[in-house]
């Protein structure tokens, strides 16, 4: 292979400055009116670019030595040791739940199951103790990104918690005029070339969010579409296109992608998107990362609501809720309520519906009635009303309630992943077809109640206050 | 929390039939023309809903009897044995490379680092031993889509690889009218209310695809953010949002997830794109999924090459290769082809600049120079012919290659990770600035060819044919 051109040269960025603003903070333009530097045009190499040279980077463990043709340099036990297990007891029986960027403005309104708040901080293999403050302490090697010589209290993911993670992201995203709803609510909206599109996402992680030997490849498919389909019909939009990235374990069988992808697309299929791309690689566990996209005539948001308006829930309360209870003790019935848990039924005409009929805000039941409720009070700045005598509490939530010692209503209130939809209606507005009404919206300080008072009751897995 | 209405209701579909086809397969309709049974109707539950009822479901480990308040009858041995550690070979020291569903539609072309096909189902703790045959055999038992009573050979997805699994998945998936460019390109395109939009999803596995001790926090939120921006380029498009979905350990410092997240924003605004939601969860090792929509005016797909077309490159190659190759062997240098592998530079005006000058095909070069533009030769029916002379070789690729005895030209041939961009233009179209030419394409058997002949130098990590 001769004759080849040799250049010296290196990256077009003057310098690796990973984090730092950019030169050219502008948006890309159409040709014609863009950076002609931010093409393919390069720059001389840095002298210290050589093999060998200095490198000025912070503490390193990998040895720097003369580089032959038959060197291994590459230590694996660094990176065994950077691996974090986690405390079975929560990976094991605590399956957790979503949390949009965009869904939680509210930090510790509860707990969510699986959350980082849950899953303090294990001390671990790569360097790290847990001082007697409790925090956890790190001696700063191989940490590239802190940098610390010495000992010091980092403060970890686990013990900021999930909402106080989310905050501070949030913080660093910021906004952007050409984004017409942002982080805050069910989904996003975003100006295109010709108009507007929703987008939503979620994350799901085996022994987190499913567990495979509770829920079959299809249960699992069907789910994962299930939840974000319905963060588009939680703006009143139907979802058209969604993208699956699949991690899986070499061990995987074959018949599980295949039947997790049939169950994905069938759920799909009740709102006619359609599964537009993807990305495959290996993982340890079952890792499903999913983006729906949607279109709303009229996104319906959180905020909105005003006093006098009615409250009123489309789908079932309580059974997922109540489902889990049962899998998480053992069983497996009553089965309205574990297949519930498994594949959830959101009712997917019902979001457009409400937009259709003018719905002062909209929000999907995904942590529970209250605490999504929560969010529209908030969002809104209203006080919500419910009358509990307003609910229905299926038949199998009874059964799991009355057996696990537990108020059914409990399942109702603050039971999650039903995928239901509450919304609040002027009064004047007939309620579309099944849609129920619960309580109303009045004047006061944000907070969601029940038959007049701040809900006390059996919290189950949430925390209310 | 008295004077609750108690309805004996089971969800709204009549039985779990999770992968069937739904009842009613046409698409949501705007209110008016939709599926009134779509709402919150209900019907009557199933009597064997109740609790420690029949069970008709298949084999389980779990118990089945009555159940008191104080039952606790899960195990966790079962779902600490269904976690498959992954062979160390493979997790530490190869880091894998994103496979789109849509971008590899050539099966086997070559072995992608980290892909399935290099990760062949190790027998783990569950139940599961290599048969004689070298399959994976299993009891069936918690093998809930499988469903097989007895020991049978059940093919694995490290058996059938990356590429055979996405085959299989996309024949599931189907196609649709709305879905303008499907899988089978950088980004799909789909329609939506006003027009259409570009959609790409990545995701990305800690020591597979990075490693926290290669790169810093802001490096991967960089390199997360630039592969997704990469393929929305390689439509000739701009990208105007994304989504993150993170999944980080308790352990993870919080300092970690905000400098990803600020790397993450700062490779953004190089385009003007921002982040519009996300999800957020706990894993064991960081996870990260991103999705980015974008627009064009005139997408340029893979297909469209012509005999008698000039093959271009813009943007660098071979400098993320050779990082990777001097990384794997416990350098940290040269800084220019070790900084190319933890954040890539793809020129990000170029994509626009070759749609708007007519480019008959384009695509992003994230899996090697051979390998991509053989997606091109095979989309379009061409042959393509490069010439070596026309190759541009950075002087670290070149240091890299002397040191570690390999031809400098191989990582510009098959090296990955650059996100450069390589087009077909019409011989008379000028090319834009920072495009330069490499190559023809001519009429022939669909194939890439290097001075005439198919390439058989060092292949490096990945494998030619």
């Amino acid at each position: 292979m001769g004759g080849v051109r040799r250049a010296v040269r290196g990256p077009r960025r003057p310098a690796r400055a990973p984090g730092a603003r950019p030169r050219h903070g502008s948006a890309l333009t159409w040709p014609g009116g863009s950076d002609p530097d931010d093409g393919a045009g390069q720059r001389p190499g840095d002298p210290g670019d050589l093999l060998d040279g200095a490198d000025d980077e912070g503490p390193e463990l990998v040895h720097r030595r003369a580089l032959g043709p038959h060197d291994h340099v590459v230590g694996t036990g660094d990176v065994l040791g950077r691996r974090h297990p986690v405390d079975p007891g929560d990976r094991l029986g605590d399956l957790g739940r979503l949390a949009d960027l965009g869904l939680d403005q509210d930090v510790g309104l509860h707990g969510h199951r699986g959350s980082f708040g849950a899953v303090r901080g294990p001390a671990h293999a790569t360097g790290r103790a847990r001082g007697p403050e409790g925090r956890v302490r790190q001696n700063g090697v191989m940490e590239p990104s802190a940098g610390r010589p010495d000992d010091v209290s980092v403060l970890t993911v686990g013990e900021l918690g999930e909402f106080g993670l989310i905050d501070r992201v949030r913080r660093i995203i910021g906004s952007d005029p050409r984004v017409l709803i942002g982080p805050g609510d069910d989904a996003a909206q975003v100006a295109t070339r010709d108009g507007h599109v929703l987008v939503t996402t979620d994350l799901l992680i085996e022994n987190r969010h499913f567990r495979r030997d509770w829920s079959t490849a299809a249960e699992v498919g069907r789910k994962a579409a299930a939840c974000n389909l319905s963060d588009i019909n939680a703006m009143g939009g139907i979802a058209t296109a969604l993208t699956i990235g699949l991690g899986a374990p070499a061990s995987l069988p074959v018949a599980w992608a295949e039947e997790f992808t049939r169950g994905f697309v069938s759920e799909c299929d009740l709102v006619g998107a359609q599964v537009v791309g993807g990305d495959v690689t290996a993982a340890e566990v079952v890792v499903v990362a999913v983006t729906a996209i949607g279109d709303a005539p009229r996104p319906v948001r959180r905020a909105g609501a005003l006093p006098g308006d009615v409250v009123a829930v489309a789908g079932t309360l309580g059974l997922a809720g109540a489902g889990f209870a049962a899998l998480s003790r053992g069983f497996r019935s009553p089965r309205a309520a574990v297949d519930a848990h498994r594949v959830p039924h959101p009712p997917y005409a019902a979001g457009p519906q409400a937009a259709a009929a003018g719905a002062t805000s909209l929000v999907d039941v995904s942590d529970g009635l209250l605490a999504d409720l929560g969010h529209v009070a908030r969002a809104s700045g209203v006080r919500i009303e419910l009358e509990s005598s307003r609910l229905t509490v299926p038949e199998a939530v009874v059964t799991v309630g009355e057996a696990l010692g537990r108020d059914p209503v409990s399942f109702v209130l603050t039971g999650g992943d039903d995928y239901a939809l509450a919304a609040t209606f002027s009064a004047e507005t007939p309620l579309p077809d099944g849609w129920t009404q619960i309580g109303r919206v009045s004047d006061g300080e944000a907070a969601v109640l029940v038959d007049g008072s701040p809900y006390d009751g059996d919290p189950g897995h949430q925390h209310f206050r």
